[in-house]
């Protein structure tokens, strides 16, 4: 016996979830069905309405509601002279939850990758460059994945940004709570290069 | 920095299903906005949809497409003479995917619980009793959870069920690919009182 092709198609969309297998997509729609009708409407309200009132700001990128102004852009008290440059819009609010950084963001379209057809412009730096030259900015700190095209992507922008302007990258070495035994060579390898006076 | 509020409504949503927490319900919202707009409307429209579109048979109770007929009550093959008794439609569907079973089903609207008010009218003895009455059912299977309200309502049936009818339980033992060491007490009692010649 199949299950009704209904059930079968809210399964086929919980599956497209990141980490959601079979199993679990199977017991998310069926959970939605011991839901009230009026609170399986709002989730699919707020499901198609999300994003449409979801924006970026069109300076740096970051997400917004869309009737706000920018928390970054336009907020007195960030630190004009600092830019962090990031990949994607969500790095944002892990980057805001470790209360370490006061200043601006400036997210780009994507990492450079010739592979995927990644250029410089694909990603934005043209855009970047010209926010930078019109803007106070000191210092910039690049936030940007440990994979290759992350590496890339960060030594292109440190070749090509202007000298007056001290660039900074992410520290890279052990995770914290982390034991050497399980800790892989290449992060260990970067935790003695970047070893600090202690 | 908070999220924007329509995200924060998104994920609040998504913890409602089970098993999903802070972070998982963050991880399904954000790969939402990845989507594509109408992907998104399907998905909603399928979520607001399937509830209204699954209907139980009126006889066993078990799900269907609204406007087919039912898989099993309707359908030509079925051992008219069995009928196994569970507690929720989505028990059918681990019970049909052993390929063990051919005849009937009927679906309990729950299990007798006087904590939670549930007493055999609640749970829809009565219907049961009436439709094993106008049947030709020689045999009963009860399915039901091996919990203190499983056991109640099975007991309750056995003596109730009418004495021609051969009345049968699921078997209890070890769970197929157990270890001894990892089988808690109550499971290793019932596995001996249920032994059977090798």
């Amino acid at each position: 016996m199949k299950y009704p092709i209904e059930l079968i198609r809210l399964i086929s969309f919980f599956k497209k979830l990141p980490g959601v297998g079979n199993k679990t997509a199977e017991r998310f729609a069926f959970s939605i069905l011991d839901w009230k009708n009026e609170e399986i409407d709002n989730f699919a309200n707020q499901l198609s309405g999300a994003r449409k009132k979801i924006s970026s700001c069109v300076v740096c990128g970051t997400m917004k509601d869309s009737e706000l102004a920018c928390d970054f852009c336009e907020h007195p008290h960030r630190n004009q002279t600092q830019l962090c440059i990031i990949s994607s819009a969500k790095d944002v609010f892990s980057i805001e939850s470790t209360h370490m950084y006061q200043g601006l963001y400036h997210v780009l379209t994507g990492l450079l990758s010739p592979m995927k057809n990644l250029h410089p412009k694909e990603i934005g730096i043209d855009k970047l460059m010209t926010r930078i030259e019109n803007s106070s900015v000191k210092e910039i700190i690049i936030a940007l994945d440990s994979t290759i095209e992350g590496d890339t992507t960060a030594l292109y922008l440190k070749e090509i940004l202007p000298d007056d302007i001290s660039v900074f990258r992410l520290a890279f070495g052990l995770p914290i709570g982390s034991s050497l035994d399980f800790v892989d060579g290449s992060t260990l390898s970067r935790a003695f290069m970047g070893r600090q006076k202690f």
